[in-house]
C-alpha cells in the first residue's frame, strides 16, 4: 500500500463538525487503499488565542516558554482528530513532534527541521493505523519543545513526506493555487500545476498559500506536492519541481499593499554611504525590499527604497538617529503606493513579457515609480489609486 | 539552600491575575532562601473544558487520546507561570511530565508514578532557576502521555518531594484541613496537624482536600506535607506520618449525601448467594460501600448495602438481570439518607468514643439505619432530614 502525507490547516479542523468531516475524508482515502500520515495545525484561531494569553502575562514572553504554550494547540487538534477517527471505527494514533523525534535546530519560534525518526510512524502504519502528527512543532537538542514559525505545519508535512519518500497533499480553505488572489478577484483562474520556483517567488511576495520553507524543502527532495480544498473533492493544484517552463508567460500576479517608498534626495555619493545606512536599518530588523538610486549633479544621488509600511516609524527613527553620518538634502515617504508583481517560469524563454506587462501601464497612463526583476518575476510600484485598474489590465493581458 | 516542592491547584492559577499572584509568592519564597520546584494543575476549569471537547467528538473517547488532550491543560499553565516569573526578573523553566522523565505504569487516565529522573530538575536548580513542572501527567513505557486521574497533581508533587528528598507544600483554595467542610459549616475549626491515617480515611469519605494516593505516597516515604491557602500567608495544616495518636478523640467529620441504601428482604441463605451478587455488581463498576446482613426465619436473610445514588439505575438493572440466580422476596431503595462519619486516630486509645458519638443520635431521637467502623473511623447512615441536626450535635459534642 502506498503512503501519503496529508496536511489539514487550522480552518479545516476549526470546529468539531469540520474535524468529523476531515475524519470522513481520511477514512474514504484509507478505504481507497492508501496508508495515511496526517499532519494537522491547531484548531481555527487557537494559536492566536494562545499568543494573546502569553501577551496577557507579558509583552515580551521568552521564546522557549512561548513555544511550550503554542505547541499545545496542535496537541489538542491531533487528539481530537484521532478520537473522531476512532469513534468512526478507524484505528488511529496521534503523536506530538517530540514523540516522532521531529528534531529541530535554530531559534525557538522559527526552528528548522533537522531530522525525523520515522520508526514509530512506520510501526503504527504497519499495524494498520492512521497516524496523526502535530504540525508546527519539534524538539531541539535539549528536548525542549520548539515551533517552526507561522505556516510551519506545511513544512512538517513536506518534511515527513521527504522522510517517508511519499507524496504530500496540503488541504486548506482554498481549492488550489490561483494566478490572482480569488478572495479579491472572483474571476481568478485556478492553476492545474505550478513550478516550485514560481511558488517560491509568489510566497516571497506574500501571495503564497504555502510556507516558503515547505516549498524549498519540496523542491530540494523532489516531493510531489498538491494543494487542494479540504471542503470538496476537486483536484487542486500540483506543485512540481521539474516542470517544463510554461507555455504561459505569466503564472501569477500579486499585489502588495503594505509597502511604502522612502526617497532621500541629495545624498552625498561615496561608496560607503548607502551600505552604512542599510546596515543600520538591517540591525533594526527592518526589511528593505526594492532599492533604486539615480545620480544627480554635484556628486549626490537620489535614493529610493521600499519597506513595509508597518516599519516606517522605526525607519524614520533610524534615519534621524543617523542623520549626521548619513546626510541628505530632503526626504519624502509615500505610503499611497502598491507593489504589483507578475511571476512565471515562462519568462525565462519568452521574450517580450516585460513589454507586454508595461504596455498596460503606458496605455492606461499609470505612472510606474520603481521596477525590479528576477529571471521569473517583474515587480513595479504604482500609485495605490491605480491598483485595481492595473490588476484588471495586467490579468486580462496575460489571461489570468 | 534547601529545596521545597510547592503545588498550586487549578483555582490558584485560574486566571492571569492569580498566576501573577502565585509568581509573587514564589519569588518571595526564593528570596527567603529556598530552591523551588513548583507543580501546577491546569488553569481553573480547563480540564473540564477539555473533557467536554472530547465528549463533543464521542461519548467514549479512547483513553490514550484523552490523556493526550488533557495533558495540554498543565502544559498551558506551566508555560504561563514560567513567563510570569521571567517577566518579574526571576529565572524559571517549565517542564512537561515527559521532559522530567515522570515514568508511569498502569492504565491511561489513572496511571501511577513509577519513577522520576531528577537530573534535569537538579541541573536547572543548580543554575538558580525556579523549576515549574506540569502536574497530573507522565509518560509510560511507550513514551505515550499518561495522566494520573483527578487530583493527580497532588501525587505529582509528593512524588517529586520523595524523589528530591524534600518537604512538600500543597497550596489550594482552602487555608488548611478542617474537621468539617468549612464551605458548609462556617464555624468549622482548622486543624494545625493531622496524621496520614486520618487524612486517608477522610479522603476515602470524599472529605479530603487531597488526592488519596498523594497521602499514601507521603506516608510511604515519610514526606512532610503542608496544606495551605494560595491566597494568604496563614500556615495551614501539617500532614504527618508519625504523629502521636491525638488527645482529641475525633479529628474530622464527613457527610456523604450521595449514597442510597438498597435493602433486599427474604434472600435465601446459601454461602454463595451474596458473593455472586456482589461480583456481578462489581463487574459493572458499581462501588458498594457499607454492607449489613441480618438473619431471618426460614433460612433467609435481609441484606442491606449502600451505593452511590448515581449508580442506582445500573444497580436496578443488575438486580433484575440476576433475579433468577439471586432471588429475593422484595426490595426497597432509600435515597433519602446520608452517611455521617467521624475520623480520629485518638479512637485507637480512647474508649467511649462510639458511646459519645451515638448518644447524640439517641438524645435527638435520630434513627441510625446502618453502622460500620474501622479502627479510626465510625460511620452511620441516618435519614437525610436529620443530617443538619446530627452534624451540629456531633461536631459540638467533639468540639470540631
Amino acid at each position: 500500500m502506498s503512503v501519503v502525507v496529508q496536511k489539514y490547516g487550522g480552518t479545516s479542523v476549526g470546529d468539531v463538525e469540520r474535524i468529523k468531516n476531515v475524519a470522513n475524508r481520511i477514512i474514504r482515502r484509507k478505504e481507497a487503499g492508501n496508508e495515511l500520515v496526517v499532519v494537522v495545525s491547531a484548531m481555527g484561531k487557537s494559536t492566536d488565542e494562545l499568543m494573546q494569553m502569553a501577551h496577557s502575562i507579558t509583552d515580551t514572553p521568552k521564546v522557549r516558554e512561548l513555544d511550550m504554550l503554542l505547541a499545545t494547540g496542535e496537541q489538542v487538534s491531533i487528539s481530537m482528530l484521532s478520537m473522531a477517527l476512532q469513534s468512526k471505527g478507524c484505528d488511529a494514533i496521534s503523536f506530538t513532534g517530540a514523540q516522532i523525534g521531529m528534531r529541530t535546530i535554530g531559534k525557538h519560534g522559527k526552528s528548522r527541521i533537522l531530522d525525523i525518526d520515522t520508526k514509530r510512524i512506520q510501526s503504527a502504519l504497519d499495524e494498520g493505523k492512521v497516524v496523526i502528527v502535530a504540525g508546527f512543532q519539534g524538539v531541539n537538542e535539549n528536548d525542549d519543545i520548539t515551533t517552526l514559525g507561522r505556516g510551519g505545519s506545511d513544512t512538517s508535512a513536506v518534511a515527513l513526506a521527504a522522510a517517508l519518500g511519499c507524496p504530500c497533499e496540503i488541504y486548506t480553505d482554498v481549492d488550489g493555487i490561483y494566478g490572482i488572489d480569488p478572495r479579491r478577484y472572483p474571476d481568478a483562474r485556478k492553476l492545474s500545476s505550478v513550478s516550485c520556483d514560481e511558488m517560491l517567488e509568489m510566497a516571497s511576495l506574500g501571495a503564497g498559500v504555502m510556507h516558503a520553507r515547505a516549498i524549498e524543502l519540496g523542491s530540494k527532495y523532489g516531493i510531489e506536492i498538491r494543494v487542494a480544498s479540504s471542503m470538496d473533492e476537486i483536484p487542486g493544484t500540483a506543485i512540481k519541481k521539474d516542470m517544463p517552463d510554461s507555455e504561459r508567460p505569466v503564472t501569477g500576479l500579486a499585489v502588495d499593499e503594505d509597502e511604502s517608498i522612502v526617497t532621500l534626495n541629495g545624498v552625498p555619493y561615496t561608496t560607503q554611504t548607502t551600505a552604512r545606512l542599510f546596515s543600520a536599518v538591517a540591525a533594526e530588523g527592518i526589511n528593505i525590499d526594492m532599492i533604486s538610486q539615480t545620480p544627480q549633479r554635484e556628486g549626490t544621488v537620489n535614493l529610493s527604497f521600499s519597506a513595509p509600511t508597518a516599519e516606517i516609524p522605526d525607519l524614520r527613527e533610524v534615519l534621524s538617529r543617523y542623520r549626521e553620518e548619513f546626510p541628505y538634502k530632503n526626504s519624502h515617504i509615500d505610503e499611497n503606493i502598491v507593489k504589483l508583481s507578475v511571476v512565471g517560469s515562462g519568462m525565462r524563454n519568452q521574450s517580450g513579457v516585460a513589454l507586454q506587462f508595461f504596455r498596460n501601464f503606458r496605455e492606461a497612463k499609470i505612472p510606474v515609480l520603481m521596477i525590479t526583476t528576477s529571471d521569473i518575476r517583474i515587480s513595479c510600484v504604482i500609485p495605490k489609486e491605480d491598483a485595481d485598474k492595473a490588476v484588471e489590465l495586467v490579468s486580462r493581458s496575460f489571461g489570468l
